[in-house]
């Protein structure tokens, strides 16, 4: 949500990488997230962001602790289809539609309706569908994954500049900064 | 390190409060420190603090990965030396000195002799320990980590301003906003 507006700011350009969280929890021994797993820390992280949405003026609503449905929800269809948007003038739009709908309206992003739904503001979404399906979409996917793994990503989201690597929202002002700096 | 300087520039009284995390980190399953357990995340971590250091100009020597007892060290002595030290005008001083020798000088603060050297700039080094080792003090020592426990602690450095937790040195200038703003 604050990348845009912050990095042009820098003039520093941004390039998008989708990926999955969830194989490279796996890697570290965890099935689910972290914030499910170890309780303490994940109350914090909740009231962390709630803080620092209102800091920054955005909306946001915290899962339904009674759904699991709610957190955290499967993102590989999203991520494929954000593959594909990203090629596009409108594919940050579509993500932060997505990031929209699961953390500001309780949606659920699993559900190929829901990002259907979203996509059809930009594009014929039938056929994003399928070519976010296609095989070689599939394989570019698990690639990035794959890349993220070895660029030493745990979490999201991540900033990289060289292999100088940055977690977490608020270490985005210092990855501009890193940015800047090295030109 | 920042929090004296930031502190008196808000006008915000700060207590010391020293607890361990072993046992905070044994309640989540960790027998170790979590930059040990997931690889991926304590590179990080180190790179992160390495840094933040540098960007406020502090020293910091990252501890030797060839050596075990450099991280984590054993700071049951240090923390109940600490809760004796923070009864007296010097005590913050004393605080930051051990964690100079760990994370500068790269000293094993586990050991009573290093201790004992660092403490005997403000006070009579043998009669610090006695009093840090007197029932009362232990007792003292563990009704600290039992209320850290308590209030949703889970990692050091946290600040608290009553049920409001912030954690990690990122989280300094937030907390001291914080409990500028409710007074």
């Amino acid at each position: 949500m604050r990348i845009g507006q912050a990095a042009a700011g820098r003039k520093v350009a941004v390039k998008w990488r989708p990926f999955l969280l969830g194989p490279i929890f796996r890697a570290q021994g965890w099935n689910t997230s972290p914030f499910a797993i170890y309780p303490a820390k994940g109350r914090y992280m909740w009231r962390d962001i709630e803080r620092r949405a209102a800091r920054f003026g955005l909306p946001f609503k915290r899962p339904d602790a009674d759904d699991p449905r709610s957190f955290p929800q499967n993102s590989l269809l999203a991520a494929r289809m954000a593959l594909v948007a990203l090629e596009e003038p409108w594919g940050e739009g579509f993500c932060r539609d997505v990031f929209f709908a699961e953390w500001v309206d309780g949606r659920d992003i699993s559900e190929a309706a829901v990002l259907e739904e979203l996509a059809s503001r930009y594009t014929a979404p039938a056929e994003l569908v399928e070519q976010a399906l296609s095989p070689g979409n599939k394989e570019r996917l698990k690639k990035s994954v794959e890349e993220a793994a070895q660029r030493g990503l745990f979490g999201a989201p991540s900033f990289t500049i060289g292999n100088e690597l940055f977690w977490g929202d608020d270490r985005l002002e210092d990855a501009l900064e890193w940015a800047d700096a090295i030109r």
